[in-house]
C-alpha cells in the first residue's frame, strides 16, 4: 500500500510467523466463526511486542487515539471497514456525535479526531463533535497543524438523548476513555447507541479482566493451531489493594512478581531463551503509559523510594492507583532507525485497517515505550495486514504484518468477550 | 493507493462530479439504506461511459473476468470486501468451489481466476477450481505467464451436491456466465449455495430487464439528489423477435432506433450538447462485446449487408441473437495515452474494490471498446473509489473515481433488484 516507506524489520525468523502463514486460511475461517458469536467492538487498537520467539498483545485500547498516525493510503480500508461498522449501529440513520478527550491543546490528538471524523464521513455519516469541556459554551473552531479545522460544540442533553443544538444523532461515539469517571450527561442515554458502551471506559474496565478473557481466546486459538499458547500470551497476575504512598500491598506485589518471573523462567528454559525475564507492573485501570514500571526481581518492589512510589501511584486525570496488573514483559526485537519499536495495530469493526510503529530512541528493549511526556515517532506500516504472501519469507513485511493483524484480532476478540461478560445487566444478575 | 501510475483524465469539469462530492455523505447513507432491502450480488463489474455532461453504466457483468487487471495495491480492499461477502454465504464453513469459463488458453482469463482464488483464500476460504470441460478428467495444472500455477479439477456430482474428489464445498462460485446454457451438473444443487444464482447467467438474463431495474434505481437516486435521472441513465428500447439472417424484425429495430435517437436529440437540445446522438444495438443476452453495432440513423439498420448481419447474429459460444437492446450511446471523453478509455469498476459484495480503464487506440469515442479479437490495454485506477476529497477539484482523481464508484454501485443495486425479480420462485407465481 505504501511502497516507499523505509522500515527496518530486523527480527530473527519467527516460527510463529511461518505457522500463521501456512495456516492463514484456517485462521481466517476460525476468526469468522468467532465473530458469529461475539460482536466486534466498534474500534480498537492493540500494542504488540515481538520478541522473535514470542508475539503478544500487551495492551488493548478501546478508545484509539492515533488514527492520524496511519498512512493515508490506509484510508480506503478504514472507510470500507467503517461502512461495515456503521451498518450495525445506524443502518437507517446518518447522524453521529463524536465525544473526544478534553485535550484541546494536543495537536496530535486533535488530528486523530479530525481523521476519525473524516473516515466516518466517507462511510456516510454526518459527524459533529460534542465536547465535555465546560468552557466550550458555543461552537469553537480549532486550527490544526495540517491546515484542517475542527469544530467543537457544546453538548445538549434532552431527556434520554444527547446531541448538539439542532443535531439529534442516532449514536454517540466515545473517543474518551472515561478515566475521570462517567460524566452525568453520558448516563442513561436509553434511546441512543453509546459506543463503546460506558462500561468499556476506565472507570470500570480492568486490564486483568481483559487478559483473563485473552487467556481463553489464546488457549482456544492455540489449540486450533496446535501451538503453545504462551507464544502469543503473556503471563499476568494482579493485586487488588495497593496504596503506594502508604506501602500497603507490597507483599502481594512482591509475591505476584515472583510467581510470574518463576513461570517465565520455566518457559525460557523450555525454549532455550537466554534473555533476562522481566515483568511490567502497571495500573489495572488506566492508560497513557502512566504508572508503569519494569521489574526484574521481586525485591525491587518492596523498597521503592518516594519518587518511584509517586510515579506509580497516579495516572491520567490524577486518578489514584489501587489495583495493579503484573504482566510478563516481552522484549521487543524490532528496531527502526536506531530506536526500539513496538507495533500498534488499528482495527475498525472486525477488520485490521492499518498500524504503525511506536519508535522510541531513549528506551531499552524491556521498557514501556508509551511513556508520558516522551515523544514517540510513529512510523506507518509499509503494507496492509491482510495479504500474507506465501512466496515470500515469513518475516517479509506483508507476512510480519499479517501476523501482527492476527494477534491484534485475538486481543480484539478478547475485548468483545470481556465487554459481554462485564455488561451491567449481567453484573446485576451476579 | 498507487501513487505512481500515470493517467490522463482530461474530461471537462463535470457538474455531476461536483454534485456527488457535495452530497457524498447523503449518497452513502442512501446506499446503506438500499442495501438493507436488497442483498448485494457476490461480485460484479460495471462498464461506464463518461461523456462529461453524463456518466452512465452501459453494461453490468455478474461474472467479472478481469480481477487480474486491478492493481495489486487494491488487494487489501478486495480481501476485506470478500470477508464481508463470505460471512453471508459460508459463515461457518470454509470450502468453496470455483467454476470458471472454459477458456484454458486465455492466459489473461486464467490470471483472473488465479487472482480471484487468491483473494478468496486470503478471506479465509479453501478454494479449489472445478472445470466444466469434459477433457479435464484429472487434476490439470496450468502454468501462468506470471509464474503462478492453476490447477483445474474434474467436477464430481453426488446427489444434490457438487464438489471435487475429497472436496465437499459449502458453496459453488460461478465465474462462468452460462452463455452456452446451464449444464445439467449445475442444476438442482439444493443443499449448496450457487452464487451468483443460475438465473444470473446469460441463458436467462436479459440486459433490458437489468436496465429496466436501473431505470427505477436511477429515478429514486436522482430524486434524492434533485438531479435529472438522464444524467446517469441511458435511454433504451428492445426488440424481441429478430432474425438477422432472415431480415425478420428490421422494422421493430428501425422504430426503436428512431424513437431512442429522438429522445436523445431532445435531451441534447435541452442541455446544449452538440455531439451527434447515436445508439448501440447489441444482443439482449450476451457478453464479450460480440454482436454490437453503433447506429447514428434508423436507416442504417434496415439495409444491413451480409457481413454486418453475420456479425450481429452470433455471440459467444455460437449463440444466435434473437433479442436485442437498443441503448443510448454515451460518448467517452476520457483519453489515456492517445486511446479512447472506458472505466470498468469492480465490486465485491456492496463495496467498490477497484477498477481500471479499458483503453483502445483503434476505436472512436462512440464505439464499443470491448470488441472481440481486439486487445485492450487495462490501466489500473490511480486511487480508490471511496475517498472523495472536497479540498480537490471535482475532476481530481479521487473525486472522479468516487463518482465512478457511485454510479457503478447504482448498477449493482439494479442487478440486485433484477435478480430478486427474476428469481425462479417468483416466475412460477406469475
Amino acid at each position: 500500500m505504501v511502497p516507499h516507506l523505509t522500515t527496518a524489520l530486523t527480527g530473527p525468523l519467527l516460527e510463529l510467523e511461518r505457522c500463521f502463514l501456512d495456516n492463514a486460511t484456517s485462521i481466517e475461517a476460525w476468526l469468522r466463526q468467532q465473530w458469529l458469536d461475539h460482536m466486534p467492538p466498534f474500534y480498537g487498537s492493540v500494542d504488540l511486542r515481538n520478541a522473535g520467539f514470542k508475539l503478544a498483545p500487551v495492551d488493548m485500547n478501546l478508545f484509539p487515539g492515533g488514527f492520524n498516525n496511519l498512512h493515508e493510503s490506509f484510508l480506503p480500508l478504514c472507510v470500507q471497514a467503517a461502512q461495515s461498522a456503521v451498518e450495525r449501529i445506524c443502518p437507517d440513520a446518518s447522524k453521529l456525535l463524536l465525544v473526544p478527550e478534553n485535550h484541546t491543546r494536543n495537536q496530535f490528538y486533535l488530528m486523530n479526531v479530525a481523521r476519525l471524523a473524516n473516515i466516518l464521513g466517507h462511510a456516510g455519516l454526518k459527524v459533529r463533535i460534542g465536547s465535555l469541556l465546560p468552557d466550550i459554551t458555543e461552537p469553537t473552531t480549532l486550527d490544526l497543524p495540517d491546515g484542517q479545522k475542527l469544530t467543537l460544540e457544546p453538548l445538549v442533553r434532552k431527556g434520554d438523548r444527547l446531541g448538539l443544538k439542532d443535531f439529534d444523532p442516532c449514536a454517540v461515539l466515545l473517543n474518551n476513555d472515561l478515566s475521570a469517571g462517567v460524566p452525568t450527561i453520558l448516563k442513561d442515554l436509553d434511546s441512543q447507541w453509546v459506543i463503546p458502551p460506558l462500561h468499556a471506559g476506565w472507570t470500570t474496565r480492568r486490564k486483568s479482566i481483559h487478559f483473563a478473557a485473552y487467556d481463553r481466546v489464546a488457549e482456544s486459538f492455540a489449540k486450533m493451531l496446535r501451538i503453545d499458547p504462551w507464544l502469543i500470551n503473556p503471563y499476568f497476575g494482579r493485586c487488588g489493594k495497593i496504596d503506594f504512598h502508604e506501602r500497603v500491598g507490597e507483599e502481594c506485589l512482591a509475591a505476584q512478581v515472583d510467581a510470574t518471573l518463576t513461570k517465565i523462567r520455566a518457559k525460557y528454559a523450555e525454549y532455550g531463551v537466554e534473555d533476562q525475564p522481566f515483568v511490567i507492573v502497571k495500573a489495572d485501570a488506566g492508560t497513557y503509559g502512566m504508572g508503569v514500571m519494569t521489574v526484574r526481581d521481586a525485591s525491587e518492589v518492596t523498597g521503592l523510594n518516594r519518587k518511584q512510589r509517586n510515579k506509580m501511584s497516579v495516572i491520567k486525570e490524577g486518578m489514584q492507583v489501587s489495583e495493579v496488573i503484573i504482566q510478563e514483559g516481552v522484549h521487543t526485537v524490532e528496531q527502526v532507525n536506531g530506536g526500539v519499536a513496538e507495533p500498534v495495530v488499528y482495527m475498525l469493526d472486525k477488520y485490521v485497517v492499518g498500524g504503525f510503529y511506536r519508535v522510541n530512541t531513549e528506551r531499552g528493549i524491556d521498557e514501556n515505550l508509551n511513556a508520558p511526556g516522551m515523544r514517540f515517532e510513529p512510523l506507518a506500516f509499509e503494507t496492509c495486514c491482510n495479504t500474507p504472501d506465501c512466496a515470500q519469507a515469513p518475516d517479509a513485511a506483508p507476512n510480519r504484518f499479517y501476523a501482527y493483524g492476527v494477534v491484534a484480532r485475538l486481543a480484539l476478540l478478547a475485548a468483545s468477550v470481556e465487554l459481554e461478560e462485564t455488561a451491567p445487566a449481567e453484573l446485576e444478575l451476579a
